[in-house]
């Protein structure tokens, strides 16, 4: 369980800081500026291609993805890089082509895509050309149970016709979107983790209807696609659309899962130190009643707190990327719940903190943080709320004590 | 201590609860679908000065404000009242022409205001015909200490010139807003609580530069005016639109924070009583893992300790309005402070816990409980963040152990 | 819903006031010297006898008791006096012959019992000259689910006979303690709720072998009697000890519990106001890094925190204490389960602080905090973990909202 | 950083592990009843010697200690080893000769000590024929600021005299404690942090007066020597007593804290994985209306955040224990701050939940939680409350940020 980094990751982490203030921080409000003038709200930032152009030059790219079509990193390798990211999330991920929810989808893509599937639309997203949407959750059911997901996608000669209501398909309202991928019930008869499928809709396929971004807490996430509300009617793909085989749609979002809940908590860790670092910054040059906000007792001890409860995260999430390169996503399964119970919760904690020493500002768009709490406040709720997570970790904790 | 309702008080209950029933929940959608339409985001859908008619017409109409202005309710009467406007928080407070600002402005002018400035501006507050700001907290000072106000108010021969930059003024962006009261300094150098004066700013005048709407997570609060950034330069007005007189500024404030407080805290229970509802309603009706929620042991405690919490804040208000109506606002100051800290936070609470059994749904603008989040943690901030209430509160509790 | 004292209140209130300054408190260090200084550790300090003489003389005596029996108080009388005994735990409540288990017992009799029972039991114990035990939990099953107990009391011919192991016989190791009730099964095969019965065990009946005492983190509560591991082995008893009927057992426990719960709760009031006392002395007397603990912000926040706490709890056990006395204790069972639950959680937090405060002196015997922290943590699991009560109060929630 | 275990650790767990199998655990209720049975409360059950010489024998002695006196362990090789004693805190840590406070004291005299004084008291404590007492803490000035020590250590002659009076100087109840290391003031007059010294106080010294043991929650922990209040009065001894030299006082607590700190936190998480898994086994084995306490979502949420707590807390100690080990004890001083306040409180959280789940049983003697928990809330104080360590280490975090 060795946490040190290696050559290729302290070389790739020094030059990522050295991107990180030559280009992202001061790109920062240049972002912030060009969203606020543009026509279209979904529409993406000309500062974000800029960025993107400058990162791949850089050898910053595709860092998040194992294997000869992205940078082979192990998860450890790629956890303090992703944590660093994590410090300006709305532009350091997309910059390096590793913003979700493309890299779970470019992960799926990798992992179970046909040859033709990776040259039509891996190879776009692996160049960051087009952006792509992961069809999950829907407003009528509780999606946290897999098994409740009511979309349909039925055979129909050569083709699969597909039926359904989805919502928060984060990604699909960016205009640049063009592949959905979407899970569905194939077969509603057949063993309960046998029933899922998932398949490849482009966006502009007929039926698709993209009908309105929802908010998370009035933010709309306009810069990284919004979370969008898709009904499906009668939309038809051929059959080749398919990933893998029917069934198998169960598997796969496992499978996606794994990753991407490590990297959605390496990211958050980073969120962290950047409101650590704004939450100290603000407690020494604030004054009231009479010192420095840093002379309080009180906000001395959040933000000492703040700072062991970030180490222990931290920790715990390289535990866990180290687990995973040594015995496999399957073997690390309760580490990454902990990472999904953990991490969330105390980094919300975290902000709310900072928030507070912020006043009104922490929650207003003239600091990061309100929308960073949304985003940590949000995956508390993603892929299952904490207590499924929690009652599945219990039970294997209770596995060795049953009568 | 009787917190029993008086005849008055329980008419005025019955009448209200049916106003909520038969106007007030089914106006919500089309307040939401009219703010959707309008080009102007900030300024009033229609049906707001449909619910004002309505409401007034059944004498529901400035129930917050004592004496002959107003209803003349005592704290105590209004309580209830404004608990059940908490539940639909953007509709039935401005439909009673009971929403803040307004009330604190028109308490201010009820109290300290000359005839000529309640003829001008509290008239046509009381009938509702414009809206008001309150101006108060700058970006660049720690304004929960009063004393760091650093807005300008200097005497120069009928006028006085305001000049400084305030944020978070609530209200200002609504073009029906005609009058700002502004809090600055006329004074620097006498006594730190006669340093600051108030002032009555029509929106209007020369050198008033309303910039921008600020955010509170995400939401712009468009529909109850914003919180603007406002920046006052060489603004000059006359010398009688000094309310009260030079100095008078900090013990105005104090008298209108009082009940702004509580009458804040009482909408927070409130919505507190919506977001137990509506999560008793998701948790009979949402499945998963083979059981409705309302059966899973977690939710089940959530419910339980909402309620008891909801129950404790109730009683402590109550008891704070009594105080209030017994010995004054003075005599109350300890109790109101306690429930400025108590309230926000443990509101937010139970709205984080039905946010979670809510899902992605729970943070989407389709329920109420995220924009009702916002405004719970903002309370926690507004008007001085939890800390500085409880070293006030702590130094009260201390003082009769002084060695 | 008026809280106001009355006069019989009033009087009362400062008849005890005077008498826990004039002869409790003084009484405190007296008491523990005797304690330790005696040879037997459970039998009781002669001061306790004259303190009830006093109290007694004085008509603080019984308060705790409705009707004839009693002082005749409702509970809204007697929640301020119990909270001032609570003040005192240890010899305030024993010294007005207020002290549990013999005031459930006590109550039990008086509503319950036969001229015959009222005449052998109650009087004597109304008269302070014996004590009692109430005999219910069990070391080998959950107790907090009544219809596990296991003892038996079956009827053999003009006798019962009862088997069966209890522990946490509160006041069974008293050599005062002359009676026991017993809760035993005495028709297993019946409706669950009809199963089982209380019984009268004089103490020194064949079969009845009090084993030794249990401990409450280390102490073994002495000075009232312990909590006694209690085995029933073919204990015979004449029928007419049975109280009520065969198979009231558990109705009759459900009336004792609601005034048992409350007074716990206004006892539990009064240690945390003690404990705030406590709290702040210490704060003003000790200096730690150049400054009194008072002006620590950490500190100040405890202390406001813990008065904004003691007050919501207050207010809510006088709300339950009005409606008990309104509407009955059935009427008022919600109210009753949610003082249960927050009253022992939130003084534990309050004696948590405070013992915090006083460094390793908190936890020591020269400060009262550890021994009140270690009745707060165990009345969060008498009568039934916090758990299980929040089920039961969500549960009535959710009526409302079923499907 | 690397937390894998070498060979050599990988050897003594194994041998550890079938050591509590085969001697410890079987021993604990043999201890109990030695306990119990004993005549002196203070004295040492013959079991530990037993244990001693069987722990000994196999190579299971002086784990604790680097360098040629102990085993020679790293700090990161020792923490496993520690955590697996933690599990059995009252009896293994003893047996291994590895117990607080003889740890710290041998460390000192390892360090500091003259070559008389390690043959006439290191020698002995190594072989476990002696114990040894600290005393720093002084109930009259709050010890936590070191520089608050009021004891005098004054130069006569060739002697030093000792006044001042100690409490929860822990171990110096137990007959075979011989000596004291004292920490006292040699110099009120110069820098504050030269201003104390350590003596070495022989048991038997005329003027040592051992007063009585104090209390933590009721316990009095005479198994392992108790906490003594200490009262010295014109106490003398050789000059060659002192330890270092005059002014030491201060740096040599600095030097012995670090390695204690860190040895009660991996003990500590012993502690927590014992409760987790009786908290497990009482789970599975209990049913409460209608079901297994296990299946109680509730307390699966609980073992499930007790089990995610522990993994962080493991990591962090673990991380400090390489820090310790690479850049050695003072650059590594933030981390031992953070694990001094993270470990006590969250297994005081999972010692809490723990009990819960055993209701009274679980506050009662027959299982080691209630006592536990107090060791755990005693730790939270000892050396230093955990706000004191916060507010340091918010200082060092706020160092870069200073304006």
């Amino acid at each position: 369980m060795d946490f040190s980094f290696d050559a290729r990751t302290e070389e790739l982490r020094q030059k990522l800081l050295a991107f990180m203030d030559s280009h992202i921080y001061p790109a920062e409000p240049v972002f912030e500026r060009q969203l606020a003038e543009q026509d279209d709200p979904w529409s993406v930032p000309p500062i974000v291609d800029e960025l993107k152009a400058q990162a791949r030059g850089q050898g910053l790219w595709n860092l998040f993805l194992p294997g000869t079509y992205g940078a082979d990193l192990t998860n450890l390798q790629y956890a303090p890089l992703a944590e660093i990211t994590g410090r300006s999330p709305r532009l350091a991920p997309v910059a390096l082509n590793c913003a979700a929810p493309d890299t779970g989808n470019m992960e799926i893509l990798a992992m179970f895509g046909t040859e033709r599937q990776k040259t039509r639309w891996l190879r776009p997203l692996l160049d960051g050309e087009i952006r792509s949407a992961f069809a999950m959750t829907e407003p009528d059911v509780a999606s946290s149970d897999a098994t409740n997901i009511a979309t349909r996608i039925e055979r129909d000669g050569d083709e699969y016709v597909i039926n359904g209501r989805k919502w928060y398909t984060s990604g699909a309202m960016n205009p640049r979107c063009e592949i959905l991928i979407v899970m569905g019930k194939t077969d509603p008869n057949t063993e309960r983790h046998r029933r899922q499928s998932m398949i490849l809709v482009p966006r502009n396929t007929r039926g698709v209807d993209v009908k309105r971004g929802m908010r998370v807490f009035g933010y709309d996430d306009a810069d990284h696609g919004g979370h969008a509300e898709v009904e499906f009617t009668d939309v038809r793909v051929p059959a080749e659309n398919l990933i893998a085989e029917e069934g198998a749609g169960f598997a796969i979002s496992q499978a996606r899962l794994g990753p991407g809940r490590i990297h959605h908590c390496m990211r958050l860790i980073g969120m962290a130190e950047r409101a650590i670092e704004l939450m100290c910054e603000r407690a020494v040059s604030r004054t009231a009643f009479g010192k420095p906000l840093a002379e309080q007792g009180v906000v001395r001890g959040w933000i000492a707190e703040a700072r062991v409860r970030a180490e222990q995260l931290r920790l715990l999430v390289l535990k866990t990327a180290w687990l995973m390169d040594t015995v496999g996503n399957k073997g690390a399964h309760a580490e990454i719940q902990a990472i999904k119970i953990a991490t969330p919760q105390s980094v919300e904690w975290i902000l709310d903190k900072a928030i507070q020493v912020h006043g009104a500002g922490g929650v207003s768009q003239d600091f990061p943080l309100g929308e960073l709490w949304a985003q940590a406040c949000m995956l508390r709720l993603a892929d299952g709320p904490d207590e499924v997570h929690q009652q599945s970790l219990a039970l294997r904790e209770l596995r060795n004590h049953r009568k």
